[in-house]
């Protein structure tokens, strides 16, 4: 299984190489600087994991659309960091973007890697106009719910609620849709039924919650050297989290509980080779960072 | 030719209220503050001209796009105002969306109309999907282009460069790549040929550089009170401008001769009923505001 997501990882930063702008404008640097940083590509790893387990084959066109996810990923990074944001100076190790570069530039390359995510998403020769529509909307749902949850995550930071159901709607929107699209896009390629567009969704939110909990979680216990300056980041803001509301324990106890039903959500997919998700569910129970 | 840019201007004001989301997040607020505020809407009127003027007939679905156009604008204005770039408390005599709000909120807001210019351009039935894709595409494009003209912008401002042709250079991308697509998206939308096409963006371009132009000379000459407060402010941040480099009776002369030669391009193109683009041609020649 490792080895099949290292393959994957591959391909996916090869695609993204090719799929960024390589002249030699400020943004374009910029860009590639965000980019090609350190991620770990959960999210193109997961829309292709789910793609192929529904019988599809990985296809240049394919990895453009996964490509275009990761765009928006970053996109929503190198804007969660800014001054009028977070205002944070690392990230993954290395300086942010308004920091490695300057506030200015580093707002136009965000713009531009949501733009090119819908180019790239549009401009592709690979796949039926039909799909390409289908896809393109389903990422500016997930782009909606994304600005959404960080505009509740910045109001919450002022008013400071108490309970997780409220850090739960943020979380839903802030990380579950956009993880729950890379399920759903794969669905629509596949052209397969509402009902199991549902259970796909489904899944996507167990799983997406569960990963932004863990989140929480590395932040407070996680492996130093591998979160590379990350740990503490939250609470050195104050930030309210999974952890600082529920404690370690329980919260561990809300991620295995997610992730066991989010197993459930795939026995209900007919014709799902599940083995691929039921990986990708362990690597986000044991990640260290 | 007054009265009909009036029954458009009341057309697409009446499909921005409606196209805008009306619940009470705090994005969808500074959304429809941007923009229902006092916008000329130039370039929906004028994709609506282009339309109508080859032999198009305006519907819901149309007006769409148009929407769509004037949500590109409204994003680019937002983070052009903004403390990163150009740092404006006003904007159109109001407020600029960081300053009524909060900067945090004004960049989200941004993002969104960006978003859902495309999800209200894609999610839309009564065009068929290879021509949303198309006209998709082309927002795409001219949003690059506005965005390496923005960061072209910011970078002479440090330089001060003193040639006019590199000041052409950002007003073809920061201001006649909108005003070209939307000429293009009318023409896509009507399908004519590549040929047709070609005519229709050199006539964008030239127009659409006499606008920026004007705009200088108005920000010198302009009528103080219908300008509300924005004469004079690119002085006031020692800005370059056409007037600063070839003073005002030059400048207009440069219109003059853009305005002549862009309805030059209009009699190359078959099929076309003149009249409307003749007329916008002279409402930005008069323009006082």
């Amino acid at each position: 299984m490792e080895r099949r997501f290292e393959s994957y990882r591959r391909k996916i930063e090869a695609s993204l190489k090719a799929a960024l702008p390589n002249d030699t404008s400020g943004i374009s640097r910029v860009m590639r600087y965000s980019v090609l940083g350190a991620g770990k590509r959960l999210r193109p790893m997961l829309f292709i994991a789910a793609y192929e387990s529904l019988g599809g084959l990985i296809s240049r066109a394919v990895l453009r659309i996964a490509c275009a996810i990761e765009f928006i990923h970053s996109f929503s990074l190198i804007q969660d960091d800014l001054p009028a944001m977070d205002n944070d100076d690392y990230r993954r190790g290395r300086l942010t973007a308004h920091k490695a570069f300057k506030e200015d530039i580093a707002l136009l390359a965000s713009d531009a890697l949501l733009n090119e995510a819908y180019r790239i998403t549009l401009e592709n020769g690979g796949i039926e106009e039909k799909l390409r529509v289908k896809t393109a909307l389903e990422l500016t749902r997930a782009v909606n719910r994304l600005l959404e949850g960080q505009e509740k995550d910045l109001s919450l930071s002022r008013l400071k609620p108490r309970t997780l159901s409220e850090l739960d709607k943020i979380y839903l929107n802030k990380t579950a849709a956009l993880i729950t699209c890379c399920l759903r896009i794969a669905g629509i390629l596949r052209g397969v039924s509402d009902s199991r567009l549902n259970c796909l969704s489904s899944f996507g939110q167990r799983l997406g919650l569960a990963f932004q909990i863990q989140d929480d979680i590395l932040n407070v216990t996680g492996d130093k050297r591998a979160l590379r300056g990350k740990r503490f980041s939250d609470q050195r803001w104050g930030k309210i989290t999974y952890v600082s509301i529920a404690g370690i324990k329980k919260s561990k106890g809300i991620v295995t509980r997610l992730i066991k039903e989010a197993k459930k959500d795939l026995e209900k997919i007919k014709n799902l080779d599940k083995g691929r998700l039921l990986g990708f569910c362990e690597v986000i129970l044991r990640r260290t960072y």
